[in-house]
């Protein structure tokens, strides 16, 4: 079924205990993108300035990303982003940071994309995430991250959003923070209370945890890396993994959210291996179903 | 086959956010003899003072453990903890410690337990563990524990040990102390090569990793508990649940360590919902095997 992501472009400078990316492309929608691209075919949402330096038609050649909702603002500048990763890759920095052409008003979902099934909402304000989802006429499954600047500024807007979705994604202290709760099994059941039928808390190098309002529950651990290049993207190519496996098969029962669960496991991995889209351009399918085979070898008993 | 533990017995005061547990029993060998005891029967050795409020046989009265290893010291002082884990039980802090009898020397190991199969060596000073392991004539698979203050203080004592033994178990902050390194994959890897064929990693909430000197691993999460109560003797009760069943078995290739691992955090995810042993000794082996079932729904995909 068709999976639309809406997220953000960004030209970002990394620099991580193994070197220094400078002004490499990256942005949720693009690290998504190219992670679901693996699974199934995806409409891509989402608007640059003119000073773009990255031809995203060329950095999707070969896969199957409609870039139909690709804008081009000629007045505008393009998201920025300069991020430090300290030693032991959990604790990040942001350097600096230019909204741009972020701040302006979201781009608009091409007619062609308001009959998407699968949609994934980037981390941006929640009321931007709402604006959009109004674009799309029947969803089958909406999933969104968010995060702590919208919780401590926005929580309204939040709150609405959450009765509109079906999936919220978030870190572990992001969701310990949206309902005050430090254990990650009550806070899953309460975010569950404010609307999503699933809830994934993502906790970093420990894995991840997945409950549903049905009472289902799945706990997955994180890849056993034994390097780290640059864990930035991990994130939302983790969703693009997990909702492109999902648009792919076409079902979201909770045994198909567990495979989706360890694809998105899988393909951050390898986000995380190498510098910017690095890591994901130097991989094919095959490499993504051995590893999910090898995952869970390493985790069932 | 048998199943010897070294360990101490003590009189601990635990003060948690559910309260306050005054002079209550204690020690790594008492949690450990009662988590192994539901699968095993468990060889104890260990040492108290005169002044020890607890009759140990009444303690462990329909179970099957031995306590022929017991001595009664008239002329010490049993071993003293307070310690109090604040709000995410993450964080303990040891208020006061009293090492009284367990400053002097060790426990003898008695001649009907020399010739034990199975052998679990708790925390203490390396050196004493060396000597308590030469007593047993042909071990098959000897387990150890130790902590921060060993490796800062005895890791030439500490790098004898591991010659000697099957396998370490350790937490993930010690595990990274004791060969300087964060990545708890490499760090698991860098352990094997100091002597144990097998290496356990806790992480707390967040599980633990298994690496034997085969290339094999195994990562299993801890069980989702919604309500902690008291985190004292966790670690001790997962490496009963785990040797317990290794004892059971007979065996320790690397399905059945998976297995054992398992049940090691089953039995620790009861120890912790309430204080001392009361978590343990509310259920029977029946509710051990449920919620191992359960455990391998949660996780296996």
């Amino acid at each position: 079924m068709s999976l639309l992501v809406t997220g953000s472009i960004g030209i970002d400078t990394v620099k991580t205990p193994y070197g220094v990316s400078e002004n490499c492309l990256g942005g949720s929608s693009v690290y998504f993108s190219m992670a679901a691209s693996f699974f199934t075919a995806v409409r891509f949402v989402g608007v640059i300035g003119s000073d773009c330096p990255f031809d995203l038609a060329e950095v999707f050649a070969g896969r199957d990303v409609d870039l139909t909702g690709l804008e081009i603002r000629e007045q505008s500048k393009t998201f920025r982003w300069v991020g430090t990763y300290h030693n032991n890759m959990d604790d990040r920095t942001t350097d600096s940071m230019e909204l741009n052409v972020l701040a302006e008003a979201p781009p608009r979902v091409p007619d062609s994309f308001r009959d998407s099934r699968f949609v994934f909402l980037a981390n941006t304000a929640p009321v931007l995430q709402c604006q959009l989802l109004e674009q799309i006429q029947e969803p089958v499954f909406v999933a969104a991250d968010t995060m702590n600047c919208w919780i401590e500024d926005c929580l309204d807007d939040l709150k609405a959003l959450l009765e509109k979705i079906n999936c919220l994604i978030i870190n572990e202290d992001e969701a310990r923070m949206l309902v005050d709760e430090h254990n990650l099994i009550k806070a899953g059941e309460k975010i569950l209370n404010m609307g999503p039928s699933v809830v994934i808390i993502k906790k970093g190098e420990s894995g991840s945890i997945m409950c549903s309002a049905d009472g289902d529950k799945f706990i997955l651990p994180a890849w056993p890396a034994a390097e780290v290049k640059d864990p930035t993207g991990a994130g939302d190519s983790f969703a693009g993994g997990f909702m492109g496996y999902l648009a792919q098969s076409g079902k979201t029962d909770f045994e198909t959210l567990k495979t989706a669960l360890a694809y998105g496991t899988v393909v951050a991995s390898f986000t995380i291996a190498d510098f910017s889209l690095n890591g994901l351009t130097a991989i094919d399918k095959a490499d993504i179903d051995g590893r999910f085979e090898t995952l869970r070898k390493l985790t069932n008993f």
